[in-house]
């Protein structure tokens, strides 16, 4: 098993040389383990064409080598240098206005520019034959955070020509394509695959299946791209990790096609500008303004688990002010070990911080470290040390089990939802989180898994909202998968052509409870369908007819069927209100055999293979002796304050 | 006198052709007359340049024919299939941002490209050669909904090049434009009609003048686009009658100019999608999400009766939920059956529903139909049966006669103060629809009609507000009218060049009422100009002097002249809120003589000759026993129902 | 001393010439002494290239000096006319999204276009030339509102030229500039000026040292564009005084630097536009819709002061409604007359109104004048006439003497905060006038100035918001004033190049008061710092070090120092509400010694030297006799009516 470590990001290129050996010194007496470095310094270590300059990164990976640290290693392809953008203008992306995006901060590059590309393998070569063999080098990062500031789309006439490329690929035969996107429909129809379009700048909205499979193409594009870092990477450097650092609540690429390519997936984790820029309220974002949503890191810590192959972490964690969020206020004392300790509870090999030392210039220097601008120690670095010593005494550990729940989240169904909302706030990334949150609230740890046989094998309850288009295996993979499944509105709706499920939803879900959606309509604010005292659907709901073997379970007050039951198989016919999310759950754990926890509403709890964590993430001291009953707290107290962490042994 | 009848819109090439006679077979019995086939079909009709393909049409044509149905052909103008717009890429109309509309849904024209008019001829004459002559085809639409998607206005080259001959052949000499605009001001004089720009892309709002004559050239064009059309189908097919489908809420060509080269004038009936789209606010639309806004379809038929040289007719009713407002509700039980019968009421020749089978596929995928996907009947289908039947019930006709109440409806004056609203919730469509929620609350039935002297010949009161630029010919028959006069805020504010009209406002008004507007001011929200105890004006308000004969009728509290009067002809200073709106209405109609109905909230009357119908537009059944009197129902019950609908002869 | 006059915009190309005298003896009728004239002729002066006709301006200029009015003459630089701008396209401004702002309006022209400011040479040369000398010409006006409709920032290729050489003048090396800018950061680095770009189109946000030097360069265009103008005027009118007329809560270029080419700061005063298009809520506007608000005008009256090498004046008064605000509604009875005294309490030379007789045509048709389109006199126009001889009974002077209070006022520090407001709504100008209010209110006359030892010197009180890059200079200056001085949060926390201040804020200014800011967070609305009893902080806060010497005078509850002292420095470590400011400033003047006046709510105060005025911005009369006490009231009563003035001299 794998001890759990911490971590930081650094830039030594920010710093002067004298400075880096006292950095070392200080980073490795606090506690961390490894540093990551590199990632954006492609002007230093090329400052003009095929005028490698590496030396001073050798410096500053043997210092901290000295100093007993490991070092990730970032390719630094996500900041191409002045020259090289001088030297090929075209490897701009264009946003959907047709405008170049230019150089001046970074991401300025289009997936599809194979003579970007080219210049990539280059520098990556280049590095991993210097480094690849350095032994303080334990793992690479490819690029850094890809898809940032809304860099996946690009309508380059670079895209345009991969696009028609990728379509012919797909389709062979352009009446296939035409076919398969009906574009019968309003004379669409293509004669050849280089007639074809990118969907942005239409007259009215494009068709939705144009718009999938651009966005499929587009999706597959990062995933090329990375893959030609990563071997070239692995060429060089077998033995070492290769990473990347995704985000939170970004879907504009398939995270688990990706992540094929990666042995770690890590995260970069700012639970107060996540908050501030969610679809929260504005009640809910004062009240927990410190902390963060108290469901939103710990959603995706179990599916970047999911994702990464031998393991994943948090690569970037917010150890204070942010810079970028409407509003950045600092965190709550205590909030940076909560969420510390909410990443090892998931099982996160490593939570790394981002940055070691504030910056004083540039677009980020409002951005906290561990360190002041002036190198002083920021309050952070004091937590850090602290959280270094418990997560020994604790001889912390990867040990995550598989969960007896399963939540399906699929990037298809976040794609498909976002081109057909159909109702102005129908937001696929929010409705999972609904069930994620409720889940959360009734004590369970949740595995956040792909619509695949393998992530539902052996689980007791598979909750599957919204999920676009499920394959026919999969579906089959439900019937035989023994466990109790809940089916949410949408489900199955669609061919993955995007068209509408043959014989109307859920199309081949039918295979497992036989009933038929024959109308959905979305619903304004205010508008709600309720059920006597179950609760309501609003924004969503649909009328079923119900098939051989389908009883209504719930029944909404205008005569329809709310949820459907087959057996051990649930239909939810819309979106839940809270409360209705709430008895509606409470029926299907009954079914499947769930107990749950009777959790205070700002108390969190996680398990990490048998050790049990409890978190606070409210602004009270709360009693939580009844969840830790016999049991000694390892860390923690059973009055349990605002921000804190309790941990204990589970002997069952 | 003509029957009432029902119809529906089909895609034949949506579907294999072994379908379509079961399809026409269903449609013939659930009482459908006639079918609108072919106005996307573009891409079917000609797969490439030259290579018609015409067989298909003549197949599913004779498939409706055989089974007794009438067809209505739509020319496939809307839809330019690629090749064309291949050949021809600056066929393209431009947004004001400069972006050309790119291909990949519909309506990627510019109505001013003579190159892709002239392929429309093309294509027309050869579809009006081919089956002009065909005995099912009772009637042609030219393209479809033109304008939808905001494409009136383009600022492409070719519609620059058009707008400078447009201002030479209308002014002769630029010295007039410039005078006539005023263009002194800030310079912006022209020495040569070369020199005119379109007025997009200024660094700050461009001269009114300039935009109100690039909004009438831009009209101008659609009418002479759609008159080509008219023209050609004519020859070939002297007996049709010709249409188009106009839509709700949209003034941005004058639909009255374009009705001369039509015999109908249809329109296209979405009230849950309207009511969506609307400025109403949320409780309003929450009230009546499943019904619409009780007097916003009844306008439109008011409207459009007005339009129609030789009849109207609604070409697409909502039949479902539709897939393109921002929420997309069911209708009520009954909703459907409620807006068709309004629709009679007022007058239509037909109602036809869109659209015939939910298609599973491309942009309106989520639109429902009166066939489900998989072709089952949906709910409308059943209505639809019942409807067909009541009709033949009632012997209902087409019998509108002449309303004594005219309200005046202009497309220059929306557009006027679209360019000048003053302040920034001024919305001419909005007044106008404040007088016609009043006048239909009252219980009158209306004609909406343009400013012209045979419009207003006869009426016992004409309804004047925010009239824009009236005619000297238009103030002569307003004097000469017999009628009472009301003449709302901004009535005769400008000339025709948008110059503030001589003398001060009403401008050729004063010919009627001799007052003059000293000062305009807009206000904005919470701000109310209260008259003791009559209502208040809000959002504009006006300060008269008054000539000789006016005396002030209502005050202010601030001392200045609410609602002026001279003899039969009123004129109101502001904007009123409902308190004053009834109010001063009963002013009006005690000097007009006119005698109103004491209608329960939700009931709405429409007289069609001597029909009378009553409507439920609200959530409960009401007792309109009042309004039947001794009368016997011929449908709905003297309780009549949430969304009922009663209907009985007068005998006066 | 200079005798205080009114003055008016006339605009004579407008209207026949046979009317010129009759309006020119209405003129001097009423009592005003001057005229401003031709500022939008070029396309008269010269209708087509080098065919100057100035004959009518020479006409119109003689007509206005018989009747015996001075003339402050335009130059025309704001309207180039089409043919010149046919003639040089590429003048046009480029905006943010790189599209070409269009002729069809106003402003239409690059400050960085070289062949412009040729033109611009050239015209300025001829009408110098040609009226210099003529008697009735008192001032010069340059080109009209510099900056208006978001002019001062252009992405042409001429300013990109032009921005490139900028870089190079002022850091010389490509390495300091990078080193400067933090370049390193992201591989910004540049490795020649020519590979500089502008701060447009970046993927993200650009760096905030680039955003700050190019908006430095952009304010260095417009004041080159300026001096050109002056420095020809001066060759041929050395006696004239040169002016331009600035707008209200403008801050795109440097007001005070440009300012150093002119003798008179002017400004264009609209309280209901600016009030209706300003940050504060509705309630606010609701209430001073008529009015305007009560400290915007007073402002920048004293603003505008510390910028008049030799006077300042307002020279466009809003007289009546206006046409380009949101909402536009009439001024209050008595509001004119209140403006106008308030500007002369604060020492202008000048009021002007704009203008004089509404035009009926163009873009400004619904912006009222002195005279209603059809010449009958509007409501301002007896304003104007009552003012007049008031203004003669009061013998008013230009008497404004130095104010004990200095408020700081930066350009730098409002394009900083701009740039990084780090919270949404931190804006700069808010938050000085947050100060300036509660001065106001406190009944102090205040001097805003500069970040000069000038400015400060002989102060009682010295204020200093958020003061973006303090120089050492100006630190050394406040320790010397021998002033209280009251530092704002941010206060020196950059240096000049926009990086975070040496050991950390507030930099320079540690020299008075040692203090170090190690943490700061915005807070979102709704979120507080609570201070017990004495308010809290809003929207921004900080945490504090003290050094020695400085001690807290307010702490928060959560414990960090709020005020912070040190003998008579003061550092407020966060944005204050209402309550909070009130109390801390009261702490403050009694350090100071400055007393106060105890006004009622809508009740405002200010000298001009020995004159004291008084001002009621309420809606209802109010008892002023405390504050007259026992001195004569030579205009105004007592009880002192809505929109009343007051004046009476002091004698101390
Ligand atoms: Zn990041
Ligand atoms: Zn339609
Ligand atoms: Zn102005």
């Amino acid at each position: 098993m794998t001890r759990q470590r911490l971590g930081v990001c650094y830039y030594p290129e920010h710093w002067p040389q004298s400075r880096w050996s006292e950095d070392a010194a200080m980073m490795k007496e606090t506690g961390l383990s490894f540093v990551r470095i590199g990632e954006f310094a492609w002007s230093r270590l090329e400052p003009s064409e095929g005028a490698y300059r590496f030396e001073w990164l050798s410096r500053a990976v043997d210092t901290l080598h000295r100093a007993g640290l490991k070092v990730v290693l970032g390719t630094p392809t996500a900041t191409p240098p002045k020259w090289l953008v001088d030297k090929m203008p075209e490897m701009a992306a264009l946003d959907a206005n047709g405008r170049s995006r230019k150089f001046g901060s970074r991401r300025h590059y289009c997936f599809s520019h194979e003579g970007y590309a080219q210049e990539c393998d280059r520098i990556v070569e280049h590095l991993a034959r210097a480094f690849g063999a350095h032994p303080a080098i334990a793992a690479w990062q490819t690029d850094n955070e890809y898809g940032c500031h809304d860099t996946v789309l690009s309508y380059s006439p670079a895209a345009l020509q991969a696009f028609r490329r990728w379509c012919e690929a797909k389709y062979r035969s352009i009446e296939t394509l035409n076919e398969a996107w009906g574009n019968v429909f309003w004379s669409m129809e293509y004669r050849s695959f280089d007639a074809i379009e990118l969907p942005n700048l239409t007259v009215t909205e494009a068709n939705p299946s144009h718009l999938m499979d651009f966005q499929r193409f587009s999706s597959d594009q990062v995933v090329a791209f990375n893959r030609r870092q990563a071997q070239i990477i692995r060429r060089h450097a077998p033995d070492a990790m290769i990473l990347h650092n995704f985000m939170g609540a970004f879907v504009d690429f398939d995270h688990y096609a990706l992540s094929d390519d990666l042995d770690i997936a890590a995260w970069d984790s700012y639970p107060l500008g996540f908050l501030e820029r969610s679809s929260h309220d504005d009640d809910f974002k004062l009240r927990y303004m410190r902390v963060g949503d108290p469901d939103f890191q710990a959603f995706h810590h179990d599916l970047y688990r999911a994702c990464g192959r031998r393991g994943w972490q948090v690569m970037e964690q917010q150890p204070g002010a942010v810079n970028w969020a409407p509003w950045n206020p600092a965190p709550a004392k205590g909030a940076v070990r909560l969420w510390t300790f909410e990443a090892f509870a998931a099982g996160a090999e490593a939570v790394s911080y981002f940055r070691w030392r504030q910056a004083p210039f540039a677009q980020e220097q409002m951005h906290e470290g561990l360190l002041l601008p002036n190198a002083a120690p920021n309050e952070a670095y004091h937590d850090v040390a602290h959280i270094s010593k418990e997560l020994d005494a604790l001889n912390a550990q990867v040990e995550t089990a598989r969960a007896p729940v399963a939540l399906i989240f699929d990037y298809e169904s976040a794609w498909a939802w976002r081109i057909e909302p159909q109702g102005q706030d129908f937001s696929y990334f929010d409705l999972v989180m609904c069930f994620y949150r409720a889940l959360r609230r009734a004590g369970l740890s949740v595995d956040v898994v792909p619509p695949t046989a393998a992530a539902i094998a052996d689980r007791t309850l598979i909750i599957v909202p919204a999920l676009f288009a499920p394959s026919y295996d999969f579906a089959e993979a439900l019937a035989k998968s023994g466990g109790t499944v809940l089916l949410g509105p949408r489900a199955g709706s669609k061919t993955g052509d995007f068209q509408i499920a043959a014989d109307l939803p859920p199309g081949v879900l039918r295979r497992i409870i036989d009933i038929r959606v024959k109308r959905v309509e979305s619903l304004r604010p205010g508008a709600r369908i309720t059920l006597s005292g179950h609760g309501a659907f609003v924004r969503w709901r649909e009328c079923l007819t119900l098939g051989e073997g389908v009883a209504p379970e719930f029944t909404s007050e205008d005569g329809e069927t709310a949820l459907a039951r087959s057996d051990s198989v649930f239909y939810l016919a819309g979106w839940p209100d809270e409360e209705l999310l709430t008895n509606m759950l409470r029926r299907v754990f009954l079914v499947a055999g769930i107990s749950t926890l009777d959790l205070p509403e700002d108390i969190r709890v996680r398990d990490n293979g048998a050790m049990r964590y409890i978190f606070n993430y409210g602004a009270t001291a709360t009693d939580i002796s009844a969840l830790v009953a016999e049991a000694t707290l390892l860390i923690g107290e059973r009055l349990l304050e605002s921000c804190g962490v309790a941990a204990f042994r589970r002997r069952d």
